[in-house]
């Protein structure tokens, strides 16, 4: 299957196309969705049964809300996620998002420990992200390194430049990743299990930035392409 | 399996505690969440290349936004919406899910024409339906008491009563019934393929309520139950 795989610059332009007055969507559709691609990607890759703690670590933008969602979701699945999010926005949606999980009792955890877990969600950081890997993420980002449990990563695998990947080996690879609406440049070389999330974009957006969009099965929210 | 039926009363509580401060939900989540367990319900029961044609009717309020969410979905999932809602809500959230239908070219009719669509969504009235229906939506359930194309309804058949439903026959009876949450007391009586959508209700209140969820399965959306 061929994939049109995006710049930092046309993901963004997406996005902003998305919830513009002429696209209508807000954020708190999108990211519902892009949550559930993230839980059922999970779910189609590793069963409750056999991998039920999963740890999200959230960073404190759009990748972090995303991976909110996915914690709710994954909770009615049948998993036991708990919650990483050293920097919570004080944004009203990403609080009630905090709220929704307090009410499933899902635990906010001080610290990502990767050996108490079955699955890790990589939610830290998005396409927006560019620099360096600050604290308190370095060193949650230098353990994902190590760890041997399974990495799912949301959109990007954090750390990596969006568009160059990680060329020199710097950070971790994940086992899956979950690219939302398109994949990013740094997919390209990317090796591991790979799905396509956000069954939203309209043809008409997928043609005006040349998107090939996979055909997604009956009524799920991910396909996977590799 | 045992299922609880609730009143109108405790629905709209249900619906109360979700979107309160305490429950933290948007309209716009639940929304979504809700016209893609529709969506996924004719996805299940209609495949899309014998049914492609679907129309949807939607009410002025809350069951035809999550017909109007439907819409989009089975649009993404391959079939041909089309939508019949004549009294437009002007809401920010309704305007933007029209917008949104659009986008993807879906037809908006002036006249809902069951014999040209393979399968009909009834998003008319739900749980805070009291009364008579009226023009110009009497026509239209009395048009689908005729029909024999399969209808899918939204929480509540049109036409309904939502605790006594049609004891005296004077309203059509859908070949399937999506229950959002929790079923009504007017599905007691109802013979047709049920589902139960809305998989967002925390076990906290499904206790409050003594609401008994079935168990979905894998990462779907909905779960039949008849």
């Amino acid at each position: 299957m061929s994939l049109k795989f995006i710049t930092q610059k046309v993901a963004q332009a997406i996005d902003e196309d998305l919830m513009s007055a002429a696209g209508g969507f807000s954020v708190d559709q999108l990211m519902e969705l892009a949550g559930l691609s993230v839980a059922q990607a999970v779910q189609k890759t590793y069963p409750t049964q056999k991998h039920p703690r999963v740890l999200i670590c959230c960073g404190p933008g759009n990748n972090g809300g995303d991976g909110l969602v996915a914690a709710r979701h994954l909770f009615h699945f049948g998993y036991k996620p708990s919650i990483y999010y050293p920097k919570q926005s004080k944004n009203d949606l990403y609080k009630r998002l905090v709220t929704q999980c307090n009410n499933l009792n899902i635990p906010f955890v001080e610290k990502a420990s990767p050996k108490e877990s079955d699955i890790i969600v990589d939610a830290i950081f998005g396409f927006s992200f560019s620099g360096d890997v600050r604290d308190p993420f370095k060193e949650v980002v230098r353990d994902l390194k190590e760890t041997h449990v399974p990495i799912v990563a949301v959109d990007i695998p954090s750390g990596w430049d969006v568009e160059k990947g990680d060329p020199e080996n710097q950070f971790f690879s994940p086992d899956t990743l979950v690219s939302l609406t398109a994949p990013k440049l740094c997919a390209q070389a990317f090796k591991g299990r790979h799905f396509i999330g956000g069954r939203f974009v309209p043809p008409s957006l997928a043609e005006k930035f040349d998107l090939k969009i996979p055909k997604y099965p009956e009524g799920d929210q991910v396909v996977q392409v590799q």
